[in-house]
């Protein structure tokens, strides 16, 4: 790295203030789901709201443009290939997206938003899409306008700017032309399961434990797996999530409430995915610089599935916890062997929501929803059709009637605050997990024989490594293709998942 | 009220928004307590500090003086006597307190501090003055020119601007008047105690609970006596606190690790006193307003000691309690009786140390350090004369011979962060408390029977009506006047101890 110059430092040091701020939104908002009494919640909206205030106005201050442009000018800075002009590259993305928004229409989305949710909700509850349909056209509308704002890039179409927040620089042509295949052998391996697969009894998921062992059983697996308690928690909340507050504190939630007592493992297990990441981020040199930061939702979900399940969902994984988890969960543990667990753990059954989904059909999932919010964006599909586009989908992709909007096109939150562009990230973030266990295989012979016996080290120390240590020096597909030697790909993934299946269902 | 303008519209929301973000720097600290892994320390600091200069550039801003000065034009709101007065004058003495400091100084005693405070720990560890005697030196050293800063109220002296920092407009002559007759008599009452009194046994206090079992209790007790629990918490820590948070959020904390299980449950009640305060006040029409908040460390103390030593060192609190603690508890409460628990819970012994000191002795430690820290500004002690006027005092005041420092003048960590003049803050509240004491049985004649019962809605009507409910409108010396008809005086707290004592040793 060059020797940094006098406004490479103070530009540095700017953004980590900012970044400490926005740790310390990250911490009351976690403080809301975890220990906040009930009253305390119109007094916290204030402090968030005066608090993004706050932070926005720290991230688009004039300073930052000078300094910025100051070290733009300077050549050692932004020598190709290095650290510092990585950094640079990153930090006028950022300011550029943060300055681009006109403040009215962030109100407005924010406002629109607001209502939108609560429309949302009641919607849900009535399972009546007219009452939502509205406020859902008022979002897409104002989500236009914001895209225009943000600029479409060369050659590409408007979804592509709303995509770019979440996962940069991936347009939606690149993403139709990995989840196309996807998308049609998925539905003929589904074929072949329901046609001639021998399902597995889901039993041995439905023992009952209580929230205190399971909790004991979480932290057992967290620091066995090599996630730094001395920095970072387990909580409990309604949804389980990560949330990464600074330097040396990461915090994952979880919940105890499901049906199954895995659902508490695996989403523990999928938000230290989540957590690892967090922890490895160069963060003590880097904080509050792209260089400290994760490069995408894609990646960083890469992570949490690829702990929660190409190794949670594995027989070696089994074979290992069996033995502690009756130590910590009791005998009842005893009534099934590992092969029963594991089969349990990986069926692959069509169903209709989304967050309930198996491994195998949620990416189809996640392609219906792709394909109706840029048909949306594109004006190829009316707002008043969403439903009708939707039931045709979940028919074609997974078989399915859908016999109510409430577990069709009104089950997830995110359109009705505008988290539009944000769905595809999800099945990016499997298709890279794929990529990356296959190399990792490659690289670590000897993984299954060591998740076997709860040695975790060497895979970690990989992510490490390949992964996180680079926080955003490259884009996440230059970073797959530097990691796992290849362009992202949806093989990977479908030999993974036939390979599973062939396994527990026998074709 | 009269109605208000413009400015005063726009001057209350600057300070609500500042108190935000002083109730989110409470929070952090608050975490930093309790949840905190222990590597997030370090960013912790550093968010604590950007933080608070945040807060502090917001009470000085140049606009709230601005429109201060347009609103202290306006005769409807200055009118005399008005809760908008009331409310001006306050946050005109907040905003010359806040911009009379030059930040240099802030800065050095901020730094100053936190080294004074690493050597204190290593000189009470060693018992070494020596070690500590140059950091002492230069403390007090700034402090003093702290207090020039603020400048010395007419015909007054140095250490009367430091402690109106704390306890407004309540001079170190007068605190003398107060103290004076009530150090005498406090000594001659112990000297009979010594010489004729009848001990009681703490065997009592000493009965073994898991954390479990006295949290419950704790929270048990919180909810009989009004604290609202939808509106705050009991949470753990190494040094309990009560902390508002802000509107609907107030937060105790206690620690179960006392050699008496009663210290715990007095902890408890202790800052569940400071709640009650907090939650009285009139935080939904004037949070960040002098009118929505407490008027002096005194005060607020009086309230906590009030649950904690008129109420919960009662014989009726007693009565009722033990049936409850016997059901969370378990039946080991039956070893003991009423009068048994009573008795133990109200021994007065002369000991070292200050925060272990009875409800009787606890007002002879204060007021040594009150001496000890006005004559050190005086100029009448020198800090190399710490010791021998400390142990001095201790022999004089309590007849007990200091062994070492550590147990004498390196006791508290108060000095070494230069709170000097925050002391005579503990007995004044025991003062205020025993006055109001006296005033609340003479207006509910039913609060012995009605406390032996549990019920203790009208003591806590009381406290919020006479007390909670005016915020800064008075200070605290005629609040006293109001609430209780009188100016404040030794007499009430000395009745108190006298009848306890003649109770409990017979004497």
């Amino acid at each position: 790295m060059s020797a940094p110059n006098a406004a490479y430092t103070q530009l540095c040091s700017l953004l980590r203030d900012a970044a400490h701020l926005g740790a310390v939104s990250s911490l009351i908002s976690w403080d809301q789901e975890t220990y906040m009494p009930p009253s305390g919640a119109s007094g916290r909206a204030d402090q968030s709201s005066i608090l993004a205030g706050i932070v926005h106005e720290r991230q688009t201050s004039p300073k930052i443009a000078e300094l910025l442009a100051a070290c733009e000018q300077d050549a050692d800075l932004t020598k190709p290939g290095s650290a510092t002009a990585a950094n640079l590259r990153e930090i006028r993305r950022d300011y550029e997206l943060a300055t681009k928004l006109p403040k009215e229409l962030v109100e407005e989305l924010a406002k629109a938003g607001s209502m939108a949710q609560q429309v949302w909700k009641e919607a849900r509850e009535k399972s009546d899409f007219a009452l939502f349909a509205p406020h859902l056209e008022r979002m897409f509308l104002l989500t236009r306008r914001k895209a225009e704002c943000l600029g479409v890039p060369r050659g590409g179409e408007l979804y592509d700017a709303l995509i770019d927040e979440y996962e940069p620089n991936t347009p939606a042509a690149e993403i139709e032309k990995v989840f196309t295949p996807l998308r049609a052998r998925l539905s003929e391996l589904l074929k072949r399961v329901q046609a001639d697969g021998n399902p597995p009894s889901e039993k041995p998921l439905l023992l009952k434990f209580e929230p205190e062992v399971q909790h004991a059983l979480g932290l057992f697996v967290l620091e066995k797996m090599g996630f730094d308690l001395k920095a970072g928690r387990l909580d409990t909340t309604t949804h389980p999530f990560c949330s990464g507050m600074g330097p040396g504190d990461v915090r994952l939630t979880t919940r105890y409430r499901g049906e199954k007592w895995t659902d508490a493992l695996y989403g523990t297990l999928h938000e230290m995915g989540h957590g690892l990441y967090e922890q490895g981020l160069p963060k003590d040199s880097h904080f509050g610089e792209p260089l400290g930061a994760s490069v995408s939702l894609g990646i960083h979900e890469s992570q949490s599935r690829m702990w929660e399940n190409f190794v949670g969902r594995g027989k070696p994984f089994w074979k290992w916890l069996i033995p502690h988890a009756r130590k910590i969960l009791g005998k009842r543990i005893d009534r099934y062997d590992v092969k029963d667990y594991f089969f349990a753990a990986n069926t692959a059954r069509p169903s209709l929501i989304r967050v309930e989904a198996d491994e195998a059909t949620y990416n189809l999932h996640v392609m219906l929803r792709f394909e109706i919010e840029r048909g949306l964006l594109r004006g190829d599909i009316k707002v008043r059709d969403v439903p009708a586009e939707w039931n045709r989908r979940v028919k074609e992709f997974l078989g399915l009637d859908v016999p109510d909007d409430r577990r069709g096109c009104l089950q997830d939150v995110h359109w009705s605050f505008g988290l539009i562009g944000y769905f595809p990230t999800y099945t990016l973030g499997n298709l890279y997990a794929a990529q990356m266990w296959e190399k990792i295989n490659k690289d670590l012979p000897d993984l299954t024989k060591d998740i076997g016996k709860g040695k975790f080290g060497a895979l970690k120390a990989w992510l490490n490594t390949n992964i996180h240590a680079h926080g955003r020096r490259y884009s996440a597909a230059e970073l797959c293709k530097r990691a796992t030697g290849s362009e992202l790909s949806s093989e990977p993934l479908l030999r993974h998942l036939s390979a599973k299946i062939k396994t527990v269902y026998g074709v």
